[in-house]
């Protein structure tokens, strides 16, 4: 069998970690292009492949265009490379942008390969274990998306591009949001010259958990049962910080009516 | 040198994880009381010690006594104890509760012997790695209680009881809150019949990362450039869920106040 191409438009953190996966499943990178020649340079040396700042120089003859960019500017580049390498199938992978982008172009091969996973530059990772989210044109590219995502990662699911919109969502709660808890916390410490890497063994834990346990399951603190007199004491500790003392009381109330969600399900099993 | 006795005051999550630390360094555990029989039990027989529900029955002659038990009743078991037993030293591991719990009561040597970490049942941790923050009632008893904490656990700090409450909250935000966002995200992907475990790689990655970077440094997502298009089309979603918009809405303008801080701190170099 002939070896598969690449092309991938975008050279950023989601590209810098695709593409040595797809690479290590055999695929051949032809070509980086990125706007910024840095990026694209970096990626292109890491793939033995060459690189292109000029949308124009985009080669034409890959089996596969993966567009891996910031979601505003998705759109422009799709089409302005369709008219031309549209014999190659295009696929991008980003959560929150539908199938549908790729539609009215004269594209016949089109689908979605999204990574859920948050990832940093200069830190590898283990993407036998990202679980890809993958959407194709056709039930027969379907196939081949499926056969190409499993080369690379042992979690492949099928997904539609509202239920990818959802699943984009859920992850800026467990991953954009929850960080920001990290943040929120590490500001408190720092008011006592408390050092952040104290919280480390607990923020740990919390992420273990919940291999074992539902989140709601595993749910502690004085929110669980709206506990009045200790959480009107932590607000007070929070008067000088308005959003973060908001955060705390929606929070609390939150946790407090999933409790009571949870509750009324065991009572009524 | 003769072996040090505890008498641990409760039975709950702390003292089931405490109490086999402090036994594996050496000190003798006399007796457990709890209200609860089976959980006083429970924690007795994996102690080798007697236990009882009857607070009049709780031997006076062990040298440390462990409060480890919920914040109203701490008190009240505190209060009763110190007449017979008060020649021990007494000791709580709470957060939020001041060391002044134990003043006026007639005792000589009192403190508090704090874990930051999320204890649940039937689940073993290394309690070395598990941060102890003390408090004591005369500096010969903190460097007593350092020693004590200091076989037990190798990250052992003092702090007043006022850091100590910050320090009780900021856990909730990096535990409590943060487990909360993972119920919420699952409560959405459920939506979508996707299985919770599909979010543990991006979970495990985001605690991850701040043992490298400082959490505002790997915070991630549209509010940090506060994209109000995606913000909009993602508050869109939660339009039926109106705690979790809010949350949303909330989370969102405080990652982007943090991120224009830190933008400015970094102008600022």
């Amino acid at each position: 069998m002939e070896q598969k191409t690449i092309v991938w438009i975008g050279a950023g953190r989601v590209a810098t970690h695709l593409a040595p996966a797809l690479a290590g499943a055999g695929l051949k990178t032809l070509q980086v292009y990125s706007r910024t020649e840095a990026s694209a340079a970096a990626l292109a040396g890491m793939l033995q492949a060459s690189f292109t700042t000029d949308l124009s120089s985009v080669v034409s003859d890959a089996d596969y265009y993966f567009f891996s960019v910031k979601d505003a500017v998705l759109p422009e580049l799709v089409a302005a490379l369709a008219p031309r390498c549209g014999a190659g199938a295009f696929l991008h992978t980003a959560g929150s942008i539908p199938l549908s982008v790729f539609e009215g172009l004269g594209l016949s091969r089109y689908g979605v390969f999204y990574p859920l996973q948050t990832f940093s530059h200069g830190r590898p990772l283990d993407m036998r274990a990202v679980p890809l989210f993958l959407e194709a044109s056709s039930p027969a590219f379907a196939a081949e998306l499926t056969a190409l995502a499993s080369s690379v990662s042992a979690r492949v699911y099928s997904l539609t591009s509202s239920a990818r919109r959802k699943l984009h969502l859920s992850a800026v709660f467990a991953c954009n949001f929850v960080n920001h808890c990290y943040t929120l916390a590490g500001n408190l410490l720092a008011e006592e010259g408390i050092p952040f890497e104290a919280l480390l063994p607990l923020i740990d834990e919390t992420a273990a958990k919940v291999h074992r346990l539902s989140p709601a399951e595993a749910q502690t603190g004085p929110a669980v049962r709206y506990d009045r007199n200790v959480l009107d004491a932590q607000l007070a500790q929070l008067q000088d910080r308005p959003l973060c003392h908001d955060i705390y009381e929606l929070m609390s109330r939150s946790i407090h009516e999933e409790a009571q969600k949870q509750n009324s399900e065991k009572q009524s099993i």
